[in-house]
């Protein structure tokens, strides 16, 4: 079962767009159909209006790509896969990202877009992934995890907020509606073993053994015909994909309900306690986020 | 993590409402976001007449309440959660409760009400819910069970006629269709791991420590923003609630089924086998309905 | 508990459709209410335009019979349920069998109308089902798999085609997407533990308790009211299956793909390997596929 092992500088029609210099993850084009993309960026690898416009960037190099079958996106940090995304107090660059080709707005845009790429795309999860981080294994095709190293969730509804980048319409048809419920407003981090329970990801895979796993189905995805795999997934995309439509509405709250000053005083007192950085907050973000809620509430 | 816990003398704006006296359960406001419904209707929960219109009534306080964020409901027997409905041989009293807000009967009413309703409800399952109590925990957003004392089922078909409750469209979307079609065509009992492998409930937790966990969870809750909340369930319910023109139709079929002889006659042996008591038969209703099928059929 | 059970020569009111010769599988009508059939194709049970002419009539036979609840599909062979479609280098033959009445080409319409049908269709899986194999047991009612001798896939993508038979349309609703990309991108075998988990089927049931608890399943429907099963059923329809129209356009992919000069290639590849017979090609198709690609792709 012998593959093509292409350097960067061996990779195709455009070698010169895959191999430039990306920041918040590295590309390593491993064959002419089989990509491997590795988010770095310390110390928590949260997502910033940079990842989008790179993620944005790598989408249409994916799209564009018809040697390409598939796209493994894992951390090079084992304790957070996407921790969430940080607005780096600049809500202004955030919106500068604009309008995607989807005419959605960016994060949405790239959501939409690697969903519906004719490749396979392949979360390998090991650490936490919340919020914005949750978002996008939920807008991969595969989702596999760390069976003792996995924390997911979306943390939204628990400082105050709707998620914007579709989990309401992704959960509820993955995972059905009692527990896209659970996952959206008890707000809390699921281990891997519930995840699996739940639906949440394909399966989980004891660690040491979760590489291997997601190495040998990428090296035999490569090896398929492009064709059979791009005209299977988008029957499956019919069937199982939300419209565009249904994703627009929430972004709409996520601004009004963030907007609120006690939705900010929370965001502040968040701050204080660690968000963003290598913190007992961030790591059990889940538990710890009633730390930032109002002594008593309302 | 402290709450505020009030009694039901300061339960917020409409003590007088919410203090009234019940019949078939019992109202405990533990505080302003958190409500616990305890059913109580000796021998065994059946649902009657009045069980509907105590909750319709109920349903209208939840909807009306801007404090409120989480009902949780449970059953003050451990061996019975809702037995299943009763029309204690006075089908005029189920019929004398006519259409709701919504426009349907009454208890299609009530569960669809509360699904739609701006807070999360919570069925703590300990014990037998079946038929109409199957269905009200089905309306519930959240489902916890107890992994040694649950037995779930809807055993309508197994005494002839259609479920008239939702759980056709309910079920379908929540299981899928092969487990959905075992639940009601086969018409067997299944306990908490088995409602938790088939998607049924939430999950199956250890008895000793379901109460725990679900206190955990709404007091969580009960401190949350109200409105992330509402607007975050009211884009799942886009996706996942059926619509109401979809639970009509069944409720002929009930209607028409059930008035059979034959059925007429099969419901005098349950009645005899002890249906509506505590009896052998209500508690392995599951598998002792073919007792009370003709020998021979047809 | 007691049934009647009828033999062949007893089988209700058109015992002489019922008791004709078939060739792929054998019929026995256990009672009025219940019939089995076990396929018996040596050496592996592929499906050929004979098995879809035999299952066309046999499905017409089933709708037509009221007295019917439950039929029973199993196999004969215990390493392979239905191994896959086998077009016996003879592609006309398939062509031959034509439209059926749902208006969609003959597997397609056996696959719709079995699915429809007014009773509880049963796979009691044991062995190998892949392709076309996979795509029957979808399309009924109940899947219970045997824990220790199951293997379950859709293969077609390894081979460079789409699958035809409706896996799409119907795993997506039934595991989700996540799930159904994963069985038909990656094309593997999954085992029962799996594919329970993965709700493909019901339940993976111990191999020495499978035939009883389906047996106990079957005796137990054949005494139920066959028009509350066949309403109930007829909900959960509406809400599950896809419509005619979703099915057929993959149809035309299939035989566009197939017909390429690679895929004619690794069909000769895999003839040389065994396919088609009893081999260990066949045995672990889910990974030997591999052996049939090209050295390197493209």
């Amino acid at each position: 079962m012998s593959t093509t092992v292409n350097g960067p500088s061996n990779n195709g029609a455009r070698p010169q767009s895959w191999s430039q210099s990306w920041t918040h993850f590295s590309v390593d084009r491993r064959s002419l159909g089989y990509c491997r993309i590795t988010f770095d960026h310390p110390p928590i690898n949260t997502i910033t209006a940079t990842t989008v416009a790179e993620l944005a960037e790598l989408v249409g190099l994916i799209e564009q790509d018809s040697d390409l079958n598939v796209v493994v996106f894992d951390s090079a940090n084992p304790d957070f896969y996407l921790a969430h995304y940080d607005i780096e107090n600049d809500p202004g660059a955030t919106a500068a990202l604009g309008i995607g080709p989807t005419g959605l707005s960016a994060w949405n845009d790239v959501l939409i877009r690697l969903a519906r790429a004719p490749i396979v795309s392949i979360a390998a999860i090991r650490g936490r992934a919340r919020g914005a981080g949750s978002e996008f294994v939920l807008a991969c095709d595969l989702r596999f995890a760390s069976h003792e190293h996995t924390l997911l969730g979306q943390w939204e509804v628990g400082i105050g907020i709707v998620p914007a980048g579709g989990p309401m319409a992704r959960l509820s048809r993955l995972v059905g509606r009692g527990r896209a419920l659970e996952i959206l407003l008890v707000a809390d981090d699921l281990d891997g073993p519930r995840a699996e329970r739940y639906g949440y990801v394909n399966r989980a895979v004891a660690d040491d053994r979760l590489d291997g796993e997601v190495e040998a189905i990428a090296v035999r995805l490569a090896r398929f015909d492009h064709e059979a795999i791009a005209r299977t997934k988008s029957y499956v995309d019919l069937t199982t994909l939300p419209s565009n439509s249904e994703l627009t509405p929430p972004v709409n709250d996520f601004r009004e309900l963030f907007g609120r000053p006690a939705q900010q005083a929370q965001w502040t007192r968040l701050q204080q306690l660690g968000l963003n950085t290598d913190s007992d907050l961030e790591r059990s973000l889940g538990q710890r986020l009633v730390d930032s809620l109002p002594d008593q509430y309302p």
